[in-house]
């Protein structure tokens, strides 16, 4: 039987431990191919390029796997795998693991999780991996058999057309993540707070920061689940629509 | 009675005709702030601007309104409107009007609507306007009245928490516009061909090319009543969790 084959890609660039420590996970699932980004990517939500142009290089990292660096976002690292690298369809994309947390609103702006909602909606299945730690040495380990448990599961039973799953890890050791919950995305929001600054010629410039704010305690929330010891899984959907207000809003505007 | 208060931006540029026209319109509405990318954002989506700063400026165009120019994406522009230039919570935010389409699977790439999007998570009503025609001069006049009647809908009946508007506008004479419809995002995807070529150094490069592939006749599709001569009106919301499936999921993955 044919082994199945992986596309590994990510937002925080194809020499982060992130996306080699998931690379070293789907290798011994599958065949795996890399088309990742050249630069840290992280923000970028489902930014793509139109106005600039791509390069790409294949580049020798350690192990069987393909290794391809692109210029560009890591929706351009799907759309491009998929016209111009890949032998065939892939039966997975996996995008991470991230430096640092994608849960709740998270979600649109990131990088990573982006690269899998393009994924999926080129029809494909697609799982976006994301460890809550921002450290550049953080400890992935813990999570191989979670992760690749829950690869083998999404192998073994599709997932519905048009969603993506949303995975993101506490930073825990391993026997202390207590399991995974199926959640549904928390209602919470970033608060900004520019921090203004003065550059040597007297002019303001200005670099976004911010809290998250969770306004969101329910049980069923993917930031109960993580702030409880669990991995949290939410089904993401790219049909956008807010269909229970379709009736209320054409009584209004039409 | 205090005029609203309307933030206005895009993500051509905050010269673009499009934004110019939308301010003409808000004006007879209310009291008008203008914070809109310093250059073209197309395609950018919800990106923002973590690793690099930004620079605003005041910059004098004609009209009793507020003009600031920022050096980011449209998401950083609402996020530094609200934080740093505006002088209270605004009642409404506009953004557009765009050169081109954002129907469909667009909304998810498109910088205007993931700008409308962000005000709509900071909980303020938003509204994203796009017309189907990428020409610098376009006519944007026709269009005039419909925004202006949806705009006041909108601020006499606020819009349920947690969802935006994406309003698209065909390419038609004024009396060739049949009326407004509220839709759903209609089933499509872009079929990426990148488009390869070769520099003056041997070395290849891509341009990300395509075509707009929609797979869906439904009568409630956004596609279909543009195709129909419809304003089409869709309801977007930013909780992507796809609810439906959390209990088949929960059964497969915990």
């Amino acid at each position: 039987m044919q082994k199945p084959l992986i596309l590994v890609t990510n937002d925080d660039g194809i020499t982060a431990p992130g996306i080699r420590h998931l690379v070293e996970f789907m290798l011994e699932i599958g065949e795996v191919v890399v088309v990742a980004p050249n630069s840290p990517q992280s923000g970028k939500g489902h930014a793509i390029t139109i106005n600039s142009t791509l390069t790409f290089e294949e580049i020798g990292l350690d192990g069987p796997q393909k290794d391809y660096s692109l210029s560009g976002t890591p929706v351009d690292c799907v759309k491009f795998a998929l016209d111009k690298i890949l032998p065939r369809r892939p039966d997975l994309v996996v995008s991470g693991i991230n430096h640092g947390s994608n849960s709740s609103i998270n979600v649109i702006y990131s990088g990573t999780m982006s690269a899998a909602v393009e994924a999926g909606m080129e029809g494909l299945q697609a799982i976006g991996f994301s460890l809550l730690d921002f450290s550049w040495d953080a400890d992935f380990s813990q999570a191989k058999d979670f992760i690749q448990t829950i690869v083998k599961k999404v192998l073994a039973n599709p997932l519905p057309p048009g969603v993506v799953l949303n995975v993101n890890i506490p930073k825990l050791p391993k026997e202390e993540i207590k399991g995974v919950k199926v959640c549904r995305q928390a209602h919470a929001k970033w608060e900004e707070n520019f921090d203004e600054r003065t550059n040597p010629h007297g002019k303001k410039y200005y670099w976004l920061t911010g809290y998250f704010n969770n306004m969101d305690t329910g049980q069923d929330a993917d930031e109960t689940a993580l702030s409880e010891g669990y991995i949290s899984i939410v089904p993401v959907k790219f049909d956008l629509t807010a269909h229970e207000h379709l009736q209320n809003l054409r009584q209004i505007l039409e």
